[in-house]
């Protein structure tokens, strides 16, 4: 079997004068608490603190980077463990789902997967040699013999992976009753939430209108006007600022937005509640909200986060056998100079406003990303997000943001996971890179190495608490 | 005269460590036999294994990166020994083309043509001063010279190259009488087809209407119907296949795919046959034809790939004079996401389809292609094409592709080009390039170097004969 | 206070190797005199010779790079000096808006800006401490000492900065008197002019009926007519030759370009003097007239420059009280294949025509500038631009140029600026991303080291003389 060992060099520059640099910097982060502003951990872990079941329940089934690349190569999510919703058979047995797994851990050589699970192998669990078909049962059977124990539940691993805050991110119709749950147990660990609005904001949504009626139940608003509407908004939004939600999020098929005269946006909610929109309405309808969110942003102080850009469920026939989430979202071309227009000409320059924009087109990073930041003061740009959540996408953030937006109109890092056990892997791969930007910096001579240490811990900590209000 | 040396480092990172790593890396694949899966060379030369006439014919007229670079510098074709179509004269005297050429070779610094034809003058030809004014007779006089000699034949150069397999490219109308002149010859060389059926899918292509009654006529089938033109595809696809095919291959305006329901594209097809089809209805056609090629790929086993994304004869009057393929292609942005979701949705996750995806717009590589073939079982993705068989068109493929669809949804190396004697050369510069990739990971602890060794063995070789099933 | 030194190996690659042969490459050129083809400096600051006023007034109100920078952190420009068009009141002192700015000056780390402005402080004015909150006075008073001084005075900085020649921009209604006059002195600086008719091409600019008028009446022409129109066109363009243009210079929405038969585009002519004209008409109207300002191109002998992509004045309400040219300018996605086809169709293999591309979207270097320029004799590619005028800009541009349009069909560096004291700072920068640029194809011998040289000081000097004509 081969060693498994995590370099402390792992992810710097290999020129010795820049390495040295990149040591130095990361050395003054790396011990930094984790705060996790945007996830989705599951709020129920941290109150039951149950033991999680099985390596493969853990590490496998949930986690669509894993699912996506082994279905690339022609291996069906059910050989994996995970269940169908069409009644077709599924592995049950989670040691015949994990030897699967194993057998293929090649295929995950240069993702940054790889880097996760090999920093939550020797780190969390202490293995020493590498995941594969000859070590796949001893990866099983200590996995599973640790899950077991009291470290290992997750109070326990939030405690040893040092988080300050983690957040998670629920539906308005979502009644938060495991974050009070989390604050009335007297445990010391900081579980936030964060106002997604999505299910009663997109009408293209799946069950859009049974959600709608259940805001109107949940916020005790009458929901027929859209004055109405907009206050069951405020009254959710309320009661999620009481449970800890310092954010927003939005999860849009694109970054338009639109600001509509009342009477227009009036007669477009009432079209809505009368069941059939277009396409074309549907996406008004979303741009018209994210203004109202802005504005009601100004009003309560809550920071709005964008996420633009996935077409979700590309493969219909995964979607009906396993359900979303299962690695089939795909990335769409980005445009948001004319998109946000509306919004930004309302309140983009309203510094009571924070909009944090993520994007999944890497093309906009340098030619609308950072120049609409670098000149607007509600808008901040979030880190790398998801497919461009590794190494090489995080160079690439950097590279072409920086020159025009700054150190200072980005917010650090954001994990972005349910997988609990890699978020200190995540965490430690964006330190990684962070120093290693820096340090070519320095190397280069374009800034001193004083500086490069102050802005490893803004990127690492402050600019976090700064941009998320936390 | 400047001496001329190719390196033994060439390519690879200048830090010596890094530098090391690569250079193992390198020595263990440079000697692996050059699998060329896709190309343009012509077979006839094999069947008469006949000299090459002159320099000018072999290495300039040919050659479109050539003719272009000397073109944008206002260098006439036509001075360069390419014949005219209009009537228009042009330089017969190929030593006098040769030094127009040789005068301004400085222009190709920087760019692939200068490290493909510098390897081909050292290495092929043994010289060992650098192309220029003064050494323009020198050089014409040695390739001339060695031109003659049987060593320098095509057959003997396939052999010197260690070339273990060539696929060629013909369209349906090609009755294949040069392959089969090479099988029957006894000749231990390996020239395969591969299916190109553009010029009876794509309405839009010159002669069409023409090119169908013969596809009918050499598949001895009525192409009346839909039907009918169908099973001639099927005839011919088996009759390649009987010529060595293993692959078929599509040059699109985009990756634009369709699945229409039996009777809209009969309707289609009839339409069509009755003679005018409007854009829209030509590419609505090319689009279903692709989801055909795939069922029928399915059914036969040939490996699909898709070249989508040129401009074609972008300037007309060098198309009059001139004729195609002469340097006037120029690329388009791509869209893969919702273009290729008909086939996707109907043959996507079959692992008996193997469907092999290129681009000229790079801007798709992480945003879409990476995406779509680290999930669908489908999916590969063929390496940097055209204008980016490059040494930074290989970096910026690997850098943007791995992290999201890993190694082994890529297909290894093509060298995609009817310059015969810059086939090895343009081979070693992917494995230099690849190599050096490699070993920037192995010097940042992302992989272990016995593990970049196994991936470089399998880009070079291994991943090329099970993606083109050979 | 933190000391603040120019690094002489600043933006050199960190590798030992690699950093000797870019130092050795950047000797060769560090020296060559400034030619500035391109740029926005006042040319009554060469007429009258004038003292600048003051620090802010020099440094901070005209430079939209500090501005916008300033901005996106919520410091409003009022609060720099930067007067209001709408009566609302604006700092004027000039002390306190430096130290705000000073108080700030970390928000630069990582920008050009930051190269640029410490160039201008240590090597202008002898600073040897970083700016910021501490030694914002010291800066003050040096600065604004060294201003009241001979030797600070426009001419005097022309010649310390080694300036060969200069270009300014002017409308076709400016009567160029200040060139005239600086033409008369006596004096050696060599500040020459260019064509910009945006203000009378442009339906859609800023008083465009009163813009025709003028135009008229200062070319002596009745425009009444679209012969008329072009005669003037044709007169001014011999004045401005006259005052030392060489070139003209086009800044378009995009670079849609049409050729219209005559009867078209006399009718689209008389419809335009009418007054209303629809944005596509407007979009026509100024694409056909870049055919036309080819055309007298190629009589005149006058290089075109096009500068197609920003979204001018995104942000109304800081154009409402501020003005034009603040920051708020926002780069957009391009397309050149199509868009310039009808240009090139007619006039792009002409070799008397020189036609400079630029973008904002760095996307289309190598998809589409570098495929088009390295066919078309009349194009050339234009340096990096604005956002991209930097050094991670300006890596990526010959990254991704270089192969597949050489050297050659590139111009040089433009400083593009109305920052006068910054002029030899960016050229600077230029120089030594070339040099590290080309180091590191020496290192990885792409390059032999004298070919590099010989790159770098047509780079730098010869390619800037003979694309400008000058």
């Amino acid at each position: 079997m081969t060693p498994l060992t995590l370099h402390p060099d792992r992810l710097f520059p290999a020129d010795p004068a820049t390495r040295a640099i990149a040591r130095s910097i990361y050395e003054g982060i790396r011990g930094l608490p984790i705060v996790s502003p945007h996830g989705h951990t599951d709020p129920v872990w941290f109150v039951t603190n149950a033991p999680f079941t099985n390596p493969t329940e853990l590490l496998i089934v949930p986690d669509h980077y894993v699912l996506r690349m082994l279905s690339s190569q022609g291996i069906p999510l059910s050989a994996l463990g995970v269940p169908t919703r069409d009644g077709t058979p599924h592995e049950t047995d989670p040691r015949a789902a994990w030897r699967l797994f194993a057998r293929h851990y090649h295929l995950f050589r240069g993702t940054p997967s790889r880097l996760w699970l090999d920093w939550v192998f020797a780190e969390v669990f202490g293995l020493s040699v590498r995941l594969g078909e000859a070590s796949a049962d001893l990866y099983y059977d200590t996995i599973d013999a640790a899950l077991k124990t009291d470290a290992f539940r997750p109070r326990a691993l939030y405690e040893r992976f040092g988080i300050e805050l983690i957040a998670t991110t629920e539906s308005p119709l979502d009644p938060l009753d495991h974050h009070r749950a989390i604050r009335e147990s007297g445990w010391s660990g900081k579980v936030v939430t964060a106002y997604r609005p999505d299910p009663v904001i997109d009408p293209e949504a799946p069950g859009f209108a049974d959600n709608l009626r259940r805001f109107g139940e949940v916020s005790g608003e009458d929901i027929a006007t859209f004055d109405g509407y907009l206050r069951a908004h405020r009254i959710r939004r309320a009661h999620f600022r009481q449970a800890g939600a310092t954010s927003t999020d939005h999860g849009h098929p694109s970054a338009f937005t639109a600001n509509l005269p009342a009477a227009e946006i009036e007669a477009l909610y009432a079209k809505l509640l009368g069941g059939a929109v277009t396409p074309a309405e549907a996406e008004l309808f979303r741009g018209h909200m994210l203004t109202e969110m802005a504005r009601m942003s100004i009003e309560d102080g809550m920071v709005m986060q964008l996420h633009p850009g996935a077409y979700r469920n590309h493969d219909p026939a995964l979607l009906a056998r396993y359900g979303r989430d299962k690695g089939a979202d795909i990335p769409l071309a980005g445009e948001f100079v004319r998109g946000l227009k509306p919004l930004l000409d309302a309140h983009g320059r309203d510094p009571r406003l924070t909009l944090i924009l993520f994007t999944l087109d890497e093309d906009v990073y340098a030619r609308e990303l950072a120049p609409l930041a670098g000149h607007y003061a509600a808008l901040r740009l979030g880190p790398p997000w998801w497919f461009h959540d590794s190494p090489e996408g995080m160079r690439r953030f950097r590279e072409r943001v920086t020159e025009t937006a700054g150190f200072y109109n980005t917010v650090g890092f954001n994990d972005d996971t349910r997988a609990f056990l890699s978020i200190p892997a995540r965490h430690d791969v964006a330190r990684r890179m962070d120093s290693a930007f820096l340090a070519r910096r320095v190397a280069e001579h374009q800034l001193d190495e004083a500086e490069a240490h102050a802005i490893a811990r803004a990127l690492t900590y402050d600019l976090v608490k700064q941009a998320y209000r936390l």
